[in-house]
């Protein structure tokens, strides 16, 4: 099970290795928002997405024996990019297994990072059993993207550094709204926040028709998705809950909110012209619903973490064409 | 003068108001380098530029009688809203002397600043006069962009940052590249390093045709530019060294670096694709001249200044349409 002291442990592998990643502000957003809005500007971790800290903090926690075989993740982009370098950087051969539709970017940089990629039909094919496969054929370590304790650590290391800037800015109650998939940020926040910041709260945040965890906080059972695919937010569509993440999600977390697509594209041209950042838009989607849905949120100050900034130029060039001022 | 006891005020006067910012890295850009390359995100800065930190710097400096009356800037965008952040945060007046040909975003976000902003043009007028008789009208105290030594103190907070942050990843010897335009931000850092990190070099980068600061440091004379318009980048077209801060930089600095207004868009496209930040060209020289310049500088490391982000979407766009992946 992850637990504080497991994150805590995470937090100790990582450090000089991932970056501690600005608290960023704008009173741009806050007349948005009708409150202080805080961006914890994950995209700005290695590799571009929070991704790094989980992959890491796997990648370093396995005894060196099995570590020296190597590790296997799937992934739609992010998870692959950020195990690829941490397995890159421990010296280990990876191999990633990623949907053929991923972002280009996201394909190419896996690649990049050293690792073997092999693609599949997420309409199609089960990756998990693709996975298994190959970890098997292979002796390699599966790192799951968010099903697994070390992984929803170093996630959890988010966390730990927001309680510490909300403590430096004199928060004391927020809501921290979270980009969610798989919930594995989520529930690593959500762990680091109920022993760091218990004023400070964790709400997954979803884009519409994939709000699986909105849906099962709601009702207190596990809800599937409708349907696959259907949405830019590619880094954090998932068809159900985590089997770990959602425990910790229902024992911790706020109400889930949900935006559309429009609005996470709206928030990646407001982070451009305020905050200077670049967003994907599974990334914004905590944004999005900081300024769109003050209705929602209670208190003064409402903190979003900007998950990931992995995004296609051609889409980015749409957010701005759309939104840009 | 501006020495370190003045700079070490000034961080002291800027802690909790402005950001410390991180210093980002990506082997994709260490390999088009041919080193590792370390950018500095000055863009993620409060008004998207350092310049805020030099305003901060300025205005909590003045005695409180006279900063009651008011501050007033003259400035192609970044500087004054710099100033204007600061003085509607100390709350007193501020007016803003732009050019009408400032991009439109920095004129917008100078006003929602709240100071007064007075347009001119830049072709036919002088702002300085400009500036001059309107801070004699008004009692207003003239916030100089780069001749005035708590400015420069206030940039140079970057520079004890640079110091701090090259030492925690080991680096001890390396050049610290600077978007010059008056040389404030160049002279502040070189005066922090020289006290705090003598084995790192600060060097001045300018865009093609305003390029004054590197033919003045390599003639030992103050060279004037011979145009005054004909840059994207807006922010650091300046006619001719400033008179405080040339000197400090000829003493200090190494040789000025030069890149096209086109290799700044290039610079742009790849800190979007691989740093997730946004850039205006005048903030991108000195990526650019690290990543384009590499038989012009020496050692494993090179850190450059991101100095700002204020960068119109249609201009952005451009960028990603000519260079982006």
């Amino acid at each position: 099970m992850t637990d504080i002291a497991r994150i805590e442990a995470a937090a100790f592998r990582l450090a000089g290795h991932a970056l501690r990643t600005p608290l960023l502000g704008s009173a741009f957003l806050n007349d948005i928002a009708g409150r202080r809005v805080w961006v914890k500007a994950e995209c700005l971790q290695h590799t571009g997405s929070f991704k790094f800290r989980g992959g890491w903090s796997a990648v370093s926690a396995l005894p060196p024996e099995v570590r020296a075989r190597g590790v296997i993740a799937y992934s739609s982009g992010n998870h692959a990019q950020g195990v690829a370098l941490a397995a890159q950087r421990h010296g280990v051969p990876c191999v990633i297994v990623m949907p053929f539709d991923a972002p280009r970017l996201k394909i190419a940089n896996t690649r990049a990072y050293g690792a073997e990629v092999v693609l599949y039909d997420r309409a199609r094919e089960n990756r998990d059993a693709i996975g298994a496969r190959i970890a098997a054929e292979r002796g390699l370590t599966l790192i799951k993207p968010y099903d697994e304790p070390e992984v929803i650590a170093g996630q959890g290391t988010t966390g730990l550094e927001i309680a510490e800037q909300a403590a430096e800015l004199g928060i004391t109650q927020a809501d921290v709204l979270v980009c969610c998939g798989g919930g594995g940020l989520t529930a690593g926040i959500a762990l680091a926040l109920e022993s760091r910041a218990p004023g400070l709260r964790a709400r997954p945040c979803e884009p519409e028709g994939f709000d699986d965890t909105a849906r099962s906080l709601a009702s207190g059972t596990v809800q599937r998705n409708a349907q696959a695919t259907g949405s830019i937010c590619d880094a954090i569509v998932t068809p159900v809950p985590g089997a770990i993440t959602f425990p910790i999600n229902q024992r911790l977390c706020g109400p889930g909110l949900v935006v559309s697509d429009d609005e996470a594209l709206q928030a990646i041209a407001l982070a451009f012209s305020r905050l200077k950042i670049v967003l994907e838009p599974g990334g914004a989607v905590a944004l999005a619903a900081a300024l769109f849905r003050p209705d929602q949120i209670a208190g003064d100050d409402v903190i979003a973490v900007a998950s990931g900034g992995n995004i296609d130029a051609d889409l980015f060039r749409t957010a701005l064409d759309r939104f840009g001022a």
